[in-house]
């Protein structure tokens, strides 16, 4: 398929190299991590969410990423005008539907925000893809349902990818990631990783620092995903048996450590 | 009183075991440590603040939380029907009233919400806990002020859980916990816990999470209470020479490693 | 000039000494870690941003800090009620402009804050405080764009200073911190520090905790700016090769460990 390990390393090398600016307007749990990984990987994190100037922010971004985590109507609206300028100008947009299938608010917002801009990437767990692509399945909390499981990760994010003209990330225990076109499954990560809260939001923030640096989505939101999958890896050698908080930690810092070499050794990536 | 350490560590082996998901209306200074200790023991944390979903997402959860560290007016709203929703169906609210004491909204808020809804239990400091008994200190930021220290916790519990028809624990160097007929006292914890901002929120969120398995509240608070203070003693153990932001961690760290044995262990608690 | 290392390190003894309450009506992204270091050196945090409360709290306080890094409108109210009480009642007041320059929305906040009240010390990296003082650069992010480091941070400061009557402390690689007649220059930190979120709005945390216990405004802010600075290079030392997680964590464990006899053997500061 021409699609290698080099290919993601690349993004994350020119992340590093050109240090976008990447406007996100996105929930208070984890906002503080998200700035984080962006830093860690070498982009710049602004996060503005009055409508008084998000339009603004994101003019001078060059990236935006809209996650609905504590969605409120004062953001909505900002989402919209952000989203909107994004696609005028040509700035790619990432849109992260935390808890998706969990409230009428967020099901009509999700549907409301897909209707009023283009999104370039859609990254989610397989109970908020699902609910994109039209399979209703009942969410706990953020995290993908026991249930949901079953579903075939391929078929929902070919499915939205297709429907949204968009490239979609589900993430899980193996994250598949489609355009439409192509179908590519990473392997890697760690089941630790969804004991640390906001590890999806991290990913769905570093998706939108690759995408600002490439108009290939697919190759940036895979390398987004096997970042974080890598870093994960990483973070539970050396902090797994600590605990959650030190492997969190320790999720930042090998993040911060990625480099060209590790993620070609290490990601594990093949076509769906 | 047939009331023992197994009866603690019986609540967070259930937890475990059960994830349920805890629905919190909290604030955004230490919303991110509540979800990852509600991860960290088992939990499933959900934050939901806009009256727009705030009753649907209670009426999934299996606690609510409702935390007044940073009110609005917004949110109070949202609290008020989470909490009727929560009433309605039998979800049972934890309310921890930060800074009740501390300003006119705050005093108003707290007294709001406990006409317009029945809570389990309510966690505060001696300072907190004594304004809804009817007793008026001057509180410091958000933790009890060194004059209220000599008022007797163990009657302040009594009466507001009397008051409340619910359990009341007042955290401090020692804990009170109390529904009315039993009291307990826990003398686990650390006084490093209070150079970390927000144990008394967190200490909240897990006993949302202990609420949600049993209905013996009693039990639940003091679980919750009794999990933070072992695991500040543990912090302080592993990162206490290192400095309040890897104790900080550490007690993270020690929570998403509490076994029965280790809680039946340490655990000190008596009759009041 | 008389202005020492020991100088220095009086205010930071004297924070510890009166644990001053700090009022913040700040942004959700670093709002964590800000309470954190307040706690760190021994200061009390309180986070109050209603119109409801805010003055109220401003008035039990013994400093207040203001920082518009997640501006809206619901608090803009919020933060110039608070300035007047402080104002009225000899509360000294910190402004932190994050972002000033990067929006027509932030730019008029800013101004409208400096014409509603009186600020004791604004804090911000060049080209924030560059805007005050009517030069206007790109920003990028909240970190000083690189084009801005050729102008005068010292000029930029004598200048916001003189105009405002306050002092006015440009922090980056090396610190200025003027109060319009004295000009010192602070030696300490460490790169590292730039790339974790937030170390700029901890930095005018900690302004306001020594704000509160000296009227010596300079003396306040080259305290915060040195404390910060050795943090850094002390947080190097330990985790500088882990990764900018622990970096992050390794700068509030020194800050809670910080000894008069460390600052006044570490603080490198000079006269402009």
């Amino acid at each position: 398929m021409g699609f290698t390990e080099k290919s993601l390393s690349a993004v994350i090398e020119k992340v590093r190299f050109n240090s976008p600016l990447v406007h996100n307007i996105t929930n208070y749990v984890t906002v503080n991590d998200c700035a984080n990984v962006l830093l860690a990987v070498g982009a710049s994190p602004i996060m503005a969410d009055d409508i008084g100037e998000a339009a603004e922010i994101t003019a001078i971004s060059s990236a935006l990423v809209l996650n609905i985590g504590t969605l409120n109507r004062r953001t909505i609206e900002s989402m919209i005008a952000s989203g909107k300028k994004a696609n005028e100008i040509g700035v790619p947009v990432v849109l992260d539907p935390v808890g998706a299938g969990a409230s009428s608010l967020r099901n009509r917002t999700v549907l409301e925000l897909l209707e009023r801009m283009r999104v370039q990437v859609i990254r989610g767990n397989l109970s908020e893809i699902s609910f994109l692509a039209g399979l209703h399945y009942a969410t706990k909390g953020v995290d993908a349902a026991e249930s949901d499981r079953e579903n075939n990760a391929v078929t929902v994010a070919k499915s939205v990818a297709a429907q949204y003209g968009c490239t979609a990330a589900v993430t899980g225990a193996v994250d598949t990631i489609s355009d439409g076109n192509r179908t590519l499954r990473i392997h890697n990560g760690h089941s630790m990783l969804s004991r640390v809260t906001g590890t999806g939001c991290m990913t769905s923030a570093l998706t939108g620092a690759c995408a600002a640096v490439t108009r290939d989505f697919l190759a940036a939101a895979a390398a987004a995903v096997a970042a974080m999958g890598i870093a994960g890896e990483l973070a539970y050698e050396s902090a797994g048996n600590i605990g959650t908080g030190s492997f969190h930690i320790a999720v930042i810092d090998a993040l911060s450590r990625l480099t060209q070499t590790l993620i070609e050794k290490r990601a594990m990536l093949d076509e769906a």
